[in-house]
């Protein structure tokens, strides 16, 4: 009997070439794709919601598969599923934390209705330790309260090619942005803090978020104001954006469904 | 000209051999003495707040020493001085979060008021991947609440001979906890918990915390009611303690002085 599953992933993308397989190198596709084959010895391609770049976390990737097994007689359920993948894939950084059984036609990427991102910042002249790989170390002070107000012109439905990868496949440059939003935290014992940038839309372009916070630094550094980050988005060409914020700093945070 | 300095270190300690120089192995003084010794080619002996174990973390360790160096022509205070040890220690997992001069009589350990520690705990099915080596991860479901509730009971002067380690060189076994508290926060995604305790005292004996939270879990699985911990203590026997929660979890999070 084939049932399709939908499965929750958390994963450490520091090791990984991203989500995607490609020859010769660790991505988390393959990792997952193996691990099933493990399991059933059959050849099962994962499909997942948002693929992920190189070095870029997750603390909710959604995918999933069909997978032909006899649930009844082996008594599987969602529960032994995660399990029995967990099993093979450890030590490896990626953690199924969910595998639920959903309808014939579910899709985790064209049914996603939302999708969010966090971006981490540590914002302090001590370089990180417990946050290596984890954060982008910013030395120089940010502004994040002006970031975070500047951030709202993004919100809403725009042309968003001056914050997308010349890589980018996606057939428009036209997004919704739901929400953006800029939050710091005082670091009491460096002078530093620590800020979270986290935003949401039903889906993004190659590099929207790193682009987005990469431009938002020139902000916080009060380089400039909210009508440079404006006149960039008007201009709709990536020279006019600012640097791209280093995968380490982003993860995958949240996907919702209907 | 001798100065005093009271710096501030950030470690993640998954691999050093704690705080302690010991020959032929890595660990956190040792590494600072040689940072030091290579910024000006003095033997400094570096004193610490509290003696972190292997694989043991800090957000926040204190540790002073004293530096002759031509400060005035030189034009070095704090901020330059933890610049420049920390080019020296990069890429190791320790860093100065902050270099303060103070009083010639300023004793890391000696004048510390209170130390907290922090454990965190992942208690999900889900192996941990952005917290390996940062957390304790515990599978069997935790109820924190009777955790939190019990620990009350351990808070006051007590002989905590039985959450003492054998190797323990302290006088004596009394210490007044000041303060702990065991907090949950649900995960979403996986179903499980992180759970964070929280330790104050002005002093610990060796291994205190991590067998107060292994002896804890005996509570959040309600193999014990707070009876049965109150009783452990009052045996002032190790044998009749919980096990000793592992070194990951644990965090040195601040010291705090007069």
């Amino acid at each position: 009997m084939i049932k399709r599953w939908k499965i929750t992933l958390e994963y450490d993308g520091t090791d990984y070439y991203g989500w995607q397989k490609q020859p010769d190198v660790p991505t988390i596709q393959e990792k997952l794709e193996t691990a099933l084959y493990k399991f059933c010895q059959q050849e099962i391609p994962v499909q997942c919601a948002g693929r992920t770049d190189a070095g870029v976390h997750a603390l909710a990737q959604i995918a999933h598969f069909d997978l032909d097994y006899d649930y009844e007689t082996r008594n599987l359920g969602g529960f032994e599923l995660m399990k029995a993948i967990n099993g093979i894939l450890y030590p490896e950084q990626i953690s199924v934390l969910k595998a639920e059984h959903v309808p014939d036609d579910f899709h985790a990427r064209f049914d996603a209705k939302t999708k969010t991102y966090m971006y981490k910042i540590l914002n302090r002249t001590s370089f990180p330790t417990l946050d290596k790989n984890r954060a982008w170390h910013f030395k120089r002070k940010l502004n994040a309260q002006k970031m975070h107000d500047a951030a709202q012109i993004l919100v809403g439905k725009h042309d968003f090619s001056t914050f997308r990868d010349a890589q980018c496949q996606a057939k428009t440059p036209i997004r919704t942005l739901d929400r953006i939003n800029v939050h710091a935290e005082e670091c009491q014992h460096s002078g530093g803090q620590e800020i979270t940038i986290e935003a949401m839309a039903q889906s993004f372009i190659h590099h929207q978020v790193r682009n987005i916070v990469g431009t938002l630094t020139l902000i916080g550094e009060e380089k400039w104001g909210g009508k440079d980050l404006k006149d960039a988005l008007e201009a709709k060409d990536r020279t006019k954006g600012g640097m791209t914020a280093p995968a380490c700093g982003l993860y995958l945070k949240d996907i919702t469904y209907q």
